[in-house]
């Protein structure tokens, strides 16, 4: 996608070397909109820890060429890398995928061979990722043109960031927005700023102002009020892990965002990748571990000043200790429906086989 | 109630001079504690627009203490500082019901003589407001007794500000919470930080701390996932306005948790003083006003820096603009029940009219 005219994604090689690993440090973001390098698999780690990069599909292709830097730098420590890499991030689904195929295709393969293999690999995982998404968005864009033509515009509301800059290119939730604006439809996104590191505030509003959609940013409490009065017609979120069942974990509140539409009869999608889905839990509620971060990102807020410094302030009364879990799992009986690569589908096990049946 | 071990009021009148009127800037706290001295009738009416005093019953208050500056400036000048005085905030209904009661002493009395009763007229409105959320929390106290009596703890979730801060002692949804804590049970309160304007994060986090109750403040998103998983036994809110039939205006966000407790069968109830009925109106949803504020109270977040320094810091990415409605209804179907000075009734008509007959 574009910024002031420029197309770029979200993970990049290196021009000048071929080999180090670029991103936009998204804890900068929309401050600061520079290339951060990669030059140690440590590096990549700790990029995803720290969430410089996030979003459950981009994380998953940092990790791939996370283990690329690794074996360029010493390829017999490929378990070691995979098992590390794999603890940086527990909720989303998409690094585990992104590991176990650099597992699958390094594995048996003697050390001096794996580094160039392992690049490769990640290079094919960002190019699928940027497909999948192309095809999420098409796949998805017929949702909000039907909406247009009844109603000559479209509101959606949208939480956290599900946009290119969560996955390699397009985004999920985000693709199919990108596309109804770019055929001429007039969409309008309200975007939840989703508290507490605010993607949505920071990097969804950025993410769509650089590509002139029209959107209107709201604290993660208003979506109740607006669908009460008509003002949301459809809502599509991203996802960080979808069950066999429909289950969908995705940042915390998104929860509350499907009771809402629930309530008030306005369609629930989520959109996601193959690599989202897990097929090996059954009750998402239940089962998903649900990282609990720092509560400092509850009780302190990172923003830019008037004259133009970044500063961190705390809001909390001091002495007062705060909670952050940092995902929540909307059961399926509230999801709409799934939007995918190869379609749109019910949020149960049936319809989910009957698009993957090589997951069954 | 307490600060470090000293009882206050939210509003009082000056011990020095006798006339004029002191309050906590609210928009200072929790960072500084500092009375602020209110010596015209637009200095209060100033504090409340600008949410220096906030919290309904708080605002009638000091709304009826605007009354009476004004009657000691020029008592001829009683229909338009009413006027005036009513368009400081629109939703709640107490500022509505404070400035009737000041008209109806006033009214037909000599100008000379209004002074002094608008005075004697406040100090009753703050006496009232006092005693009544006293016996809120005396009303409210069994529904925590029953939970610490079979689970040994007490965990209850609030949203935005219904504590001392917000009337003139007590509160109302904190008022039980504080009587629990001081009777001795293990309660634990989740405080929703309370976006945009935090007051759940700077003055519930700060209130609850003075007073000793143990607290973990929340993003405002997390409330869902806490209710999935046992963490909240009870939800206790308080509220801007209810409606004859029994639905709730409060705080921009309580819909959602009310819909969240539904669906994980969390009792929810909300606390009210007499003073916050409006039994004009029907349906809350399509018949209050919600109030719109400022797009940069949701944008920009006021903070303390780490070395002391009050810092605004602007959140949202550059050029995107925001919404802000600041309540929103909670229809009457998913309150579990209302407590209020005369005791606890269902949310409905009926069970209204039995506690509040003269309203019929």
């Amino acid at each position: 996608m574009k910024i002031n005219g420029v197309s770029y994604r979200s993970v990049w090689l290196d021009r000048e070397d071929g080999w180090s690993v670029r991103i936009f440090d998204q804890t900068r973001l929309p401050w600061e909109v520079a290339p951060l390098r990669l030059s140690t698999w440590r590096e990549a780690a700790h990029a995803i820890r720290t969430m410089q990069v996030r979003g459950a599909p981009l994380i998953g292709a940092v990790a791939a060429y996370g283990v690329a830097l690794a074996m360029r730098e010493d390829p017999s420590q490929l378990d070691e890398v995979l098992r590390e890499m794999a603890e940086t991030r527990p909720t989303a689904i998409n690094l585990r995928w992104a590991l176990e195929r650099q597992k699958s295709r390094l594995h048996n393969l003697p050390p001096a061979e794996r580094a160039e293999a392992a690049y490769a690999e990640a290079a094919e995982i960002a190019d699928d990722d940027a497909e999948t998404c192309r095809r999420i968005g098409e796949n998805g864009l017929p949702l909000l043109e039907e909406i247009a033509a009844r109603k000559g515009k479209v509101n959606v509301l949208t939480h956290c960031n599900a946009g290119w800059l969560a996955t390699v290119d397009w985004g999920t939730a985000l693709a199919p927005i990108y596309m109804a604006h770019d055929k001429g439809l007039d969409v309008h996104v309200w975007v939840d700023e989703t508290r507490p590191r605010n993607q949505g505030a920071a990097l969804t509003a950025f993410e769509l102002g650089a590509h002139g959609v029209k959107h209107t940013v709201v604290s993660d409490n208003a979506g109740g009020h607006l669908m009460q009065h008509g003002e949301v017609d459809i809502v599509l979120v991203g996802t960080d892990r979808v069950t066999r069942t429909g289950d969908v974990a995705n940042k915390i509140g998104t929860y509350l965002k499907a009771l809402a539409a629930r309530d008030n009869g306005v369609p629930f999608w989520v959109a996601l990748p193959h690599s989202t889905l897990d097929m090996t839990v059954r009750d998402g509620v239940a089962e998903i571990p649900i990282e609990e971060r720092s509560g400092t990102e509850v009780t302190d807020v990172t923003g830019r000043t008037a004259d133009g410094r970044v500063e961190t302030v705390r809001v909390a009364a001091e002495g007062s200790e705060a909670a952050n879990p940092a995902f929540d799992v909307t059961p399926a009986r509230l999801v709409t429906g799934l939007i995918t690569e190869r379609g749109r589908c019910a949020a149960n096990e049936a319809a989910l086989l009957d698009l993957y049946p090589e997951k069954g």
